[in-house]
């Protein structure tokens, strides 16, 4: 158990039907031999950061943080809210990296995932949080890129992912994400 | 009193002494004749949208669409954290645009102003914003852009801003936003 | 005639059967009444931009400025190639936009359209050339976006735009241009 | 001399005098023992890049995607030019990036520069060259990142850099350089 390579997954959305939510929950079952994924699960309660407060991060920031430090790579899965990220998930990024020299994220492999309703697929999100991840120090996979457009279309009512073509990206990434993750910090 | 142009200022930090908020006090003062300049301010138990409770806004949000709906234009002044927009703005704008067909920035003429210790000066921020405004829709002012550089050497004690080429580029930002404005709203 | 508003049209490939070169010609169909859209084609020959040359452009860059400066509005119509805006329309903008305080493009109003055969359809271009517009000065309509997904699907043998949906969108994009930059300029 | 790890430079500006050439220059100096940094140099006559001809390309571009073959890292040093990459450079990756499935950079390490005279020191460039980055499948390091503010403080009449803070962080940034670059590729 110990030896097994392991993911800490975020979603960027609070929505009990999310997409980005259900799609998390997919990426679980498709992670390769060795590896499993955690499910983190951000909360509406979390308040806004305030640099006052950063050496009393709440409770929920204290877990962020020493589940990010656990694992072995993040993976997270974003909406795009306003062509961004979700200030609900640029909010948990900024706690976590805070205070200064006690960023969680320095130096974690990374990879993003998205599911939107719309065309662009949560594109203009991942590349500001590509963006964030050059601070951070995050290493990030570059391919294949996972964003899934027409997401109404293409989960049942059970929330699970049915597109055979989004499943195989997804399968690829996590692989990706772990073959490059242990070159990177191996 | 009716006829004055208004303008809405909102600055991206809950810090109490944070260079950004005493940016936006030094603006209050800067604003052009004919023109005020009210100060909103977040807060950090505004909770994390969640588009399930998008019908149901906390009661600061509330506020802050109405306000945004009787201004005539908005200042945003923002701070970078991890290379974009701080959390606690996004999450402000996040629910301020919601529901759909109910986005109070929608049309609103805008200007963007950050202060920061480094020498980038919160232009990656301002530059994740102004790609915010298109979805928005949003018109900014392009120039002059306001990144006040090495801020701690450019406050007194007392939070005012002693550097007079920055006051100068808040003062002629403020110009032309109102010039702006009157154009494509007038 | 004088009396015309005059949009350049300028596309960012030298492709002969480039999907963006058809959606210029297509525009220039589209244009709204008391409109017009003239096409600038730019040339593989344009030289690199050096700086050392600044003040002896080439003749094909002496007439873009020359047409950019008569033009009420820009409309661009860019492929995305890595990315970003190739390479080719980057370099014309870099040259039309010197030497300093020589900028061709300063205060014109702009629009944007993108076709692509993937399905990001020149999104990611497309805001780098918004962010290009915050320099150059540019007003540039926010919406409607026009990114062509899948055009290997829309257009005919003859290079016709037969997809509905878009040319409509061209259309109000269009008019929204002549609409907007009567109010900024007017 | 087989051994020593090879990194190939390009710099994005074809001004005789310009900072980035010059910043490239000074990295020769700057490499960490065990490896050596060639510089390819630009020319204005590359054409603009033209799909029809992307079997064909012209004899600079045949070498530099050799050139970029035989590396095992690339560094670029990059200007700013309207807030993004010159379209010199982009024009050039943009033919070395093609045809399908020639893409010389797949897989290469990179590193990032840029000098500026002014204060944002081509930090909006270094993004949309970071953004490539993604497509072209490169694995940019980090941090340091080198932004070169106020340059024409920083450079002596005949071009050598004199500050040494600039140089300390361009040492660092080509020893992380090829420290990363070793553990992806090797």
């Amino acid at each position: 158990m110990d030896s097994q390579f392991r993911i800490l997954g975020i979603a960027g959305s609070l929505r009990r039907q999310s997409f980005n939510r259900a799609t998390l929950q997919e990426a679980v079952k498709l992670v390769p031999e060795g590896a499993v994924l955690e499910v983190f699960e951000l909360e509406g309660s979390i308040p806004g950061f305030n640099q006052d407060e950063e050496n009393n991060p709440p409770q929920k920031i204290v877990e962020l943080k020493q589940k990010v430090r656990e694992a072995d790579a993040i993976l997270f899965v974003t909406p795009e809210y306003n062509y961004s990220v979700p200030g609900v998930l640029k909010n948990a990024i900024d706690w976590a990296s805070r205070p200064y020299g006690d960023n969680a994220f320095d130096g974690k492999p990374a990879a993003v995932m998205g599911a939107s309703i719309g065309a662009i697929a949560t594109a203009r999100a991942q590349y500001h949080l590509r963006q964030m991840f050059v601070f951070l120090n995050m290493h990030a996979v570059n391919q294949p890129e996972v964003m899934i457009a027409n997401a109404a279309d293409k989960f049942d009512e059970q929330g699970n992912l049915t597109d055979e073509t989004a499943k195989d990206l997804m399968r690829k990434l996590l692989e990706q994400l772990v073959k490059q993750a242990k070159k990177i910090t191996g």
